[in-house]
């Protein structure tokens, strides 16, 4: 296995002044408003190597994307990675190469340079961590979790539900038999992280926000729960992923892992914010409402459901 | 197990404008000149539940301090510390509760907020990963690896030998008998980054350095390979730990695990750096010379030797 990530990571350049590894750390010229964060995906839990087609290079792509996706949720930018990787001593050099290959790619694509990395060498599962570091351009402008008031709109970026259905397409075994069920897969396994909506969100003035990599419904009680207040999902407006038909709606609101981005405003802010993100070709969908009833309420065809734990529980 | 680390980082503060994980990532005001850096642990290799008095709050401890020491090797300060831990689901809470301790009291002592997080669920090892985030006064105020030029003294912070004693005591199963061996140790699994130290390098002029947790070897030939230069170091006078008789000078030169710095000046720049460091209560012994003819040669009592690769290779 490879001894030294050096040859992966970005050389100096105007961005990065000095490269790890061959220091014992990066430096770059720092902004005024920093953001970030740190995700992992691990083997088995997050991605197997037995699912049809696995690609090691959308697998490095998708460990920058799981991180993009809460800097886009802040409505900041990418400025510099790190990754630290445990990898087995077994696993083919070629494989490694891909992956960060795709890390790199991801990464520029972006904006964004690989300044740092460590290597391991673990007995056990993939584990694989990438820390992101962002700016932001003013302490106001940014997306948060707090601040969402009753009688503001709820809208959701991209479509939803092709994450869910991708993965349960390649837990099944079966390839991808269509163009259709090819890009449920490529939602599962090579998301693209919503940058420029995020910045586009928080332009338009949109101030609350929040990615939906963990579901749609949890997030929006995320942006209710600590305020006191409740809202309503209209299931019959969620932008369903193409090929999902009404009935698979669930897809779209729980444990989905659709990289998009939730945000709450005013009805007027959010009709300039889809003006705004119409320019990146990406639709704003209103799917529901702030409400001063706490709980989170779903509008199916038949009635009000409510969501809570593992399960639906019927309470009108 | 916990499914969030929600109370184990650190709130708002005048130094983090935002905190994760209520938000989707941490936000703080940015410094002119950044230095970042991130390394892992990974289970039954870096350390073992089973080894002798196994304790999760050192281990917390040695996260953010294997990671700092990546940071006094630059000369540089913590500001913001991101972890992102894959647990198994059978860890008890309480170990878990111990282990966010350590990484919080060591991450506070060094003036350093903990401001992000991530935590998986893995079926297999415990893997656990530190960024680092933080600052240097100036772009030329950096401990470099490159700049070392023929003539220059070498010399180490603090003693040696201690963590590879420790790690063997540990390896063996045995208890430590005494105070000296209770120190190896400690100084294997709860080591104390020079951070201080670094800074104190680069005040006194020092611009050539890096730690030595990968051992003194290893980083000496860092310090000389690029240039095309060499270094003899001189065994008899590396300041081994107490308790280590000098026949066991191996331990301090190869995978030896000291967190402690080595750094390369001209003899005078050397003394001041060493009273510099005295006010620290800490020794800064000369060990050897960057001389013109590559390699790295050890002076033992008995001649030159050659440390290459595995073992030692004798060439005169």
């Amino acid at each position: 296995m490879l001894r030294s990530i050096a040859r992966y990571l970005d050389p100096p350049s105007k961005d990065l002044l000095v490269a790890a590894p061959k220091d014992d750390a990066a430096v770059w010229r720092g902004d005024p408003l920093v953001v970030a964060t740190t995700d992992t995906m691990v083997e088995e839990i997050d991605f197997r190597l037995s699912w049809p087609d696995f690609d090691f290079r959308s697998l490095g792509r998708r460990l920058i994307s799981i991180n993009l996706s809460d800097l886009a949720a802040m409505g900041a930018e990418a400025r510099h990675a790190l990754v630290s990787l445990s990898l087995r001593g077994t696993l083919d050099i070629a494989s490694v190469r891909r992956f960060y290959q795709g890390i790199a790619e991801q990464a520029h694509r972006f904006h964004c340079t690989v300044a740092g990395g460590d290597l391991s060498a673990t007995p056990g599962l993939l584990t694989l961590t990438a820390t992101l570091v962002g700016r932001i351009g003013a302490a106001r402008a940014m997306l948060r979790r707090t601040g969402a008031q009753p009688g503001w709109q709820i809208a959701v970026t991209g479509s939803l539900g092709a994450a869910a259905a991708g993965l349960r397409l390649l837990e099944s075994g079966r390839r991808p038999a269509n163009e259709i069920e090819r890009r449920w897969v490529s939602a599962q396994v090579d998301p693209t992280p919503r940058i420029g909506a995020g910045r586009a969100l928080v332009e338009s003035g949109v101030r609350v926000g929040g990615d939906i990599s963990d579901g749609l419904y949890r997030e929006v009680e995320r942006l209710v729960d600590e305020a006191g207040l409740g809202a309503t999902i209209d299931v019959q407006r969620l932008p369903l992923a193409k090929g999902l038909n009404r009935e698979q709606w669930s897809l779209a609101v729980k444990d989905s892992e659709d990289f998009e981005l939730v945000c709450a405003g005013s009805a007027p802010r959010l009709l300039l914010a889809q003006r705004a993100l119409a320019r990146l070709n990406l639709p704003l969908t209103v799917v529901g409402a702030i409400e001063r009833r706490p709980g989170i309420r779903l509008r199916t065809r038949t009635g009000i459901e409510r969501l809570e734990g593992a399960g639906y529980e019927h309470f009108r």
